[in-house]
């Protein structure tokens, strides 16, 4: 049974289990620093398809089917699919539901979606709802630049504090703890693990323990190519709300992980939540879009943004830190911009959500 | 607990129940037969706003603002707000969420997004994870012309196939059945239908009792003016389901009603129903998209559409037959296509999808 504790966030009783994820990037992804921890790099961002469009819907499937792969499921295993993209009509989870016949529900958090999934199909198993759900995220550079900017064959100039949206795509499954798909991956893992100094040897899994839903703010900023300053008050509301809800302070985790702030929007948060949040986020806050470029060697500007940012960093990186028992305690707070094209040229403001996911290796 | 039954249907054994529902129409909608039933009609299309986008998100915030009223409640009450709609980026969902001030999770099913957003606030308060959760779907004529098709001003002829898309927005509170909210509710409908021959003077509210989640099917359709041909098979297949799943037939509803197959879809659903699904839709049988508009009178080609079209036609009409009690068992099929202007235009299939409700009085 899921108990809301204070206004926006739920403990999960059961702690459903992440048992497996499943990682693909794009060219420029897998230059960067993470690339060992992804499942599959494509050597380019058409991905072998007619359209960037349908290289999404590739990279997405292909997230989804490896984690099923490895955790020796097929698509009739799993109850429904969850998934969210940037694209209009969300076409890349649409049609990627298409080829995988699960029942599926669409979800649309923006760059948020990938906590939005978690949220979503950890509440479902809690219920009883769902044994197992496969919760899926994408986003693609180029498909996203000409549908929210410029074509990138035009070559627009961009600003230092635009960011770069991350082409790929993440999968997780989400299963009942005391399900036989969670006994399975467990016995899996103690396998794999029962050789690495580091690793717990009782075959833990990551459980999510909390979930904190995020409300919509707008905090009067206009411009599309500056999302970080956009995005980083609602982080920091979110995990104002996540503190307080659950008496836990920022020292509770051994990381916090914002989904795409970048460079500006991480240095922002840090200022914000001193300012208006009165907490403190030092050495273990670390954003995804700055974790997932070298910036030294790649122009990436204020860095990454997209669906895919945090999905990438989070079900790849950082669950293998965590099964590496390198993490124990591991926030997730995703961002999202709930803009279009259409709103920001009526002039409205940009209105922002992010949502925290909490992991943790002993519920 | 919700016991998943078959490969797509879940029971839901606390059976949550719609404590209120509001709806608000476009005027054309409020020159239809079903005008009574809505809370709001508007007398122009751009309801005040400076533009299309921003009427649409006038509608569901109305429609949110007077579910909430009648229920005597205000959002703070509310747990979780579920919205989906048609625009780029569900901006009047996000938009309207910035508003309400309501934990808020974005959906995206098209125009099934009535049921899907249904389905999802079940599923959630059935997990004690919500007390209350707010459901609400738009679509607006002319903002959604101007995005998928072409402006209206530029008048194009019309197929006789084509739908004609709502404009209007429904709102739906879906809470614990053992909750003071449900206890409240009942009351006050025990009041008001105190004086009424039909109703059931015990307060019986409709519960939600069953859910079909679909998956998500291409039956090679590609002309987006003949979407009740895309639409009609989906229905089929998640009513089949529904059906197999649950062990039920047609005849154990009062009425069956698909979200917006319009005329030509409705014929097809009936046929493909005897041809592929081997049951019988006969009178019990309706569409959305029929029933909203008089065709005698009202040139709208085929018929409705739009994620507004099944929540103006259940949200209002059917919702206050189900307290008269007049209707005691309902199924929803709620039909989206899940295709954008880029997928058709990059040569793909029209995917379709819909997710079916059960409401009975007595669960």
């Amino acid at each position: 049974m899921a108990v809301k504790v204070g206004n926006q966030t739920w403990q999960l009783m059961r702690a459903p289990v992440v048992i497996e994820t499943a990682t693909v990037a794009g060219p420029l992804e897998g230059e960067g620093p993470l690339f060992a921890d992804y499942d599959g790099v494509y050597a380019e961002p058409v991905a072998g398809e007619r359209s960037f469009e349908a290289a999404e819907k590739e990279m997405m499937l292909n997230a989804c089917f490896t984690a099923l792969q490895k955790a020796g499921k097929t698509p009739s295993d799993v109850d429904i699919f969850l998934a969210g993209d940037l694209l209009n009509q969300t076409i890349t989870s649409g049609f990627s539901a298409l080829e995988l016949k699960i029942p599926y529900l669409g979800l649309y958090g923006a760059c948020s979606s990938s906590a939005e999934s978690l949220i979503v199909a950890s509440a479902l198993v809690e219920a009883g709802f769902a044994q197992v759900v496969l919760a899926a995220v994408s986003s693609h550079n180029s498909a996203s630049e000409r549908q929210y900017r410029y074509p990138t064959e035009y070559g627009v100039h961009r600003k230092p504090t635009a960011q770069w949206t991350v082409t790929g795509a993440g999968a997780a499954l989400v299963a009942a703890p005391d399900g036989p798909a969670a006994r399975k991956a467990s016995e899996q893992a103690a396998r794999k693990t029962s050789e690495q100094t580091t690793a717990p040897k009782d075959g833990a899994l990551p459980h999510i323990t909390y979930v904190t839903i995020g409300k919509v703010n707008d905090l009067g900023i206009k411009d599309p190519l500056n999302m970080g300053a956009a995005m980083a008050p609602g982080a920091v509301d979110t995990l104002t709300s996540h503190f307080a809800d659950t008496g836990r302070g920022p020292e509770f985790y051994d990381l916090i992980v914002t989904g795409d702030l970048g460079r500006f929007g991480h240095q922002l948060a840090v200022r914000l939540a001193a300012e208006r949040g009165g907490f403190t986020l030092s050495d273990n806050y670390q954003d995804c879009g700055v974790m997932i470029y070298d910036f030294d060697k790649q122009d990436v500007h204020s860095g990454g943004s997209g669906c895919a940012c945090s999905a990438l960093v989070t079900y790849g990186h950082l669950y293998h830190r965590m099964l590496r028992g390198d993490l124990k305690r591991l926030l997730l707070c995703a961002t999202g911009s709930l803009h279009s094209p259409t709103s920001v040229q009526q002039g409205n403001n940009i209105p922002v959500i992010a949502h925290a996911v909490s992991f943790e290796m002993t519920p």
